[in-house]
């Protein structure tokens, strides 16, 4: 039979094939313009990052002389590896990353150089028996010490990668076990090629297109300002409009939604900011910044944004609450609100400007004293508004009331945390936790008789196994979410050890040994 | 005079010498006392940052006996020291850091390698003049697009390392200069001894007292969702328990603080839950956790617990409010916003505890109903408080007294904001941004008058250069905040190029050339 396959079942098959091809070829193509898209977006968002990669490749290819160069590869043979590690490994995106890992690894292979030529003079005392024990107890002692100190915070911010260097340096130069004489000459090869590739990197950094943590923080400071400035800009306007009609106000709604993202990088930017401001610390003098600039200070302010940005989030949960709220009240609340909005995002708008330019923050003031206006015009409005006893509930009312509404946010929170967690307990299969030995089945069928004995289970996870106790009937009401224990009536709780019935599941007084409470869900 | 100096007078330098003397002692004891306190503070908050420190230590020692065993360095000479190499830059604190790191390390190497030797046989069909350019131009090539693949995210996160190491390998294979004969004994030397580093590093860290990254997220993803339980059952427990005399209330207040700092550890955590969970996916299965944990989903439940300590971060601008809140309708709303609090601190607890014991969260849905019942219950209790008109007017006006509430606080939030922008002014030595050529001098003096040329400032920064405007007279009225421009009485605007005044700076209509506004401060 396959082998009188006709002609229509082999064409069948071929155009089968290619189809497949060419749904392969098409998904490939889709990658591969997928891939591209992707590359593009990268180097479009930020062009530094190309001539990053040309610096980086114009860097190893300047330290590659050593090897492509006749006189310098008689100089200093494969020492030259070291210039061109040195490169790879020291060359940053910034240039105060890369002076930073220049200067620690200059520094780390220069003091662990000395002292592990120091430790193999020591160690030669001890006689060629006791030289390598010497040398491992003492590149032990040192790794570990040395180790440890990376877990300091002042360490590990400023001068980790030293250390690192240093473990290193010392290591290879307290075991590599040669001569001392060959030592010398090798370890000045080393810092000699270790120095060019870290001047190298340096100077292509520098002078070429460089790009400066410092200038990276005082932008990203001012730009996170600047987009709180928007969402207060935008809420302004989007809350505090009073729509003529319903239709125009789900229009209008829809457009104006951009705002409401614009604080999302402020909140997640704590690290980057850290970060820049660690490395903006070793960079020279460059454009309107200083030597010591002080950079602790825009950490500050940004720490300070991240605090607003808290608020503007939680804000974000009432713009689209659901409850009709009385056009009434808007209305009269409007004005100061709306103004207490304008005039917060033109102070921020201000002081964005202000660190832009690194001029006087002038303007700032004025709308921050008009903002405060504005608040003081709300608590004005709002006691017209109402007079005699209402008037003292009312105004008592708004903070206890604004404590209340972020409660219910929270709770709305909890309750997403809770099905999250609900998701990771079946993702990662959680065991089933059954509450005191009443399995599954049981709780599935709600009246069922058991007798036995029972282990209590404690809030704490703790297994204490001081007793069993003795249960004679268990009745589990799976709707009314009761338990009965102890042969008790529907919906009445037993007590262990006890044949005392209550009415209520949390009145139960604590006996020792505790009573068993089941609950069933 | 100074021969005769007498034994007083000189007794008394000695004795002031030695006080210095002294003094310096004790202040170098204190500070070694400090640095004591700190490295054991250090320890003692987490003691497995001794024992890395003891484990990184054995690992290096182990791999310095390709050194100190004679038989092994026969065999491999020089090449031991990559095997040091490898251990210093890949042992890390967490067993999935470290195999992240040695499986990078050793593919990265393989592959670089393996192309290293390609492009030296490539290099070697130009002739000796064109192999160096050729090798020159490889490097430089590679080195260029693998820089620029570690911007993209998705390698960021995972091949960081891998890339670097590739760069660093091939670049020293590609330029190394050597007969490739000889090469490929070196290739094979050096990758066995980066095999044994990586191993070495992948044994220690596994088998002696491991530090599993996974299990760390998963612990501290509990630890976050406690620390809200925390906050929330501080929270409920201090702010609705109404204060029976004034007195009790202080003392009582300043000793239940402490939850108000519970939740700041999850605002700050992001960075440190992303990192666990990248080096998670490169352990192996261990203790509860599988092969393929969905570590992904402890990083959602992560950045659920964050959004709400947002909320919570908000919640606490309102604990200390000076506005004294009507106890009547505290009263009244204190049972369900008491409970609301309790519950959610009861769900948050049992989820804490469920992905502890890794259980189904079987209690904690009972809790979130719980919670919601209380909500729905404030809302009950807003409206029997109140019967008639006021009833709409209450109920309408939380969700904008909330809004106008957290505004309030943003302002407060946006004023400290300018006050640290302005203490960076003053620090980072920014220059006073004089508005429209009006010279501080001029700013002191309030009625003088100018003739002259000026050029209009905008507040986006730009210089538009269009045209000059000529100016008659300035009378600039520093206390009312307002300019006169063009000769019109004290409160009045000019505009420029025109004789009109107007009684409102911001009512000028725009004409074109715009009209130049001044303002004072």
């Amino acid at each position: 039979m396959e082998m009188e396959m006709t002609h229509e079942a082999k064409s069948r098959v071929f155009s089968r094939v290619l189809s497949r091809l060419e749904n392969l070829v098409v998904k490939l193509k889709g990658k591969c313009v997928g891939i591209a898209k992707n590359i593009k977006k990268i180097a479009k968002d930020d062009p530094r990052r190309v001539i990053h990669s040309l610096k980086m490749a114009l860097a190893l290819t300047l330290v590659s002389l050593f090897y492509f160069v006749r006189p310098l590869y008689d100089g200093f043979g494969v020492s030259g590896m070291w210039a061109v590690l040195t490169v790879v490994v020291v060359f940053e995106f910034s240039v105060g990353a890369t002076i930073s890992k220049g200067i620690n690894r200059g520094f780390a292979t220069l003091t662990a150089g000395a002292l592990g030529v120091g430790a193999q003079h020591l160690a030669l005392l001890f006689g060629t028996k006791g030289e390598p024990i010497v040398l491992g107890f003492l590149v032990f002692l040192l790794a570990a010490m040395s180790t440890f100190t990376r877990f300091v915070p002042s360490i590990k911010r400023r001068y980790d990668y030293g250390v690192l260097i240093f473990i290193l340096t010392f290591s290879l130069v307290a075991v590599s076990g040669y001569r001392v004489d060959v030592i010398l000459v090798l370890a000045y090869q080393r810092l000699s090629t270790i120095i060019v590739g870290g001047a190298t990197c340096m100077i292509v950094s520098v002078f070429i297109c460089p790009v400066w943590a410092g200038e990276d923080l005082h932008n990203l400071i001012a730009t996170n300002i600047e987009n709180l400035a928007n969402f207060m800009e935008g809420f302004g306007e989007d809350y505090f409009t009073i729509p003529e009609n319903d239709m125009m106000s789900i229009n209008s709604k829809k457009d104006g939604k951009a705002y409401l993202r614009s604080h999302k990088s402020v909140l997640a930017s704590k690290t980057n900011e850290e970060n820049l401001a660690n490395f903006a610390r070793w960079e020279p003098c460059h454009g309107q910044f200083r030597l010591h600039h002080p950079w602790k200070q825009y950490v500050k302010v940004g720490a300070l944004s991240r605090q607003c940005a808290y608020h503007i989030e939680t804000l974000c949960g009432f713009i689209n609450t659901e409850v009709k709220a009385s056009m009434e009240f808007r209305r009269k609340i409007n004005d100061p609100c709306s103004r207490m909005s304008m005039e917060s995002s033109k102070a921020l708008r201000a002081m964005s400007s202000s660190i832009r330019k690194m001029g006087h923050p002038k303007q700032v003031m004025i709308h921050v004293e008009n903002s405060k206006q504005a608040a003081q015009e709300l608590e004005n409005v709002l006691k017209t508004m109402l007079y005699g006893p209402e008037l003292d509930i009312v105004i008592a009312l708004v903070p206890d009331a604004t404590v209340a509404s972020i409660l219910v946010n929270i709770i709305t929170c909890v309750e997403k945390i809770s099905e999250a967690v609900h998701e990771l307990a079946k993702v990662a299969h959680f065991k089933e936790v059954v509450d005191a030995t009443v399995s599954p089945e049981t709780a599935k069928q709600p009246v069922k008789l058991h007798r036995g004995i029972v282990n209590p289970m404690y809030d704490d996870g703790g297994d204490r196994k001081e007793a069993d106790y003795h249960v004679d009937v268990i009745v589990c009401d799976q709707k009314a979410q009761k338990v009965v224990i102890g042969g008790c009536t529907e919906g009445k709780v037993g007590v262990a050890n006890s044949n005392e019935c209550s009415n209520n599941v949390n009145n139960t007084s604590v006996v020792n040994p505790p009573p068993i409470i089941i609950t069933c869900m």
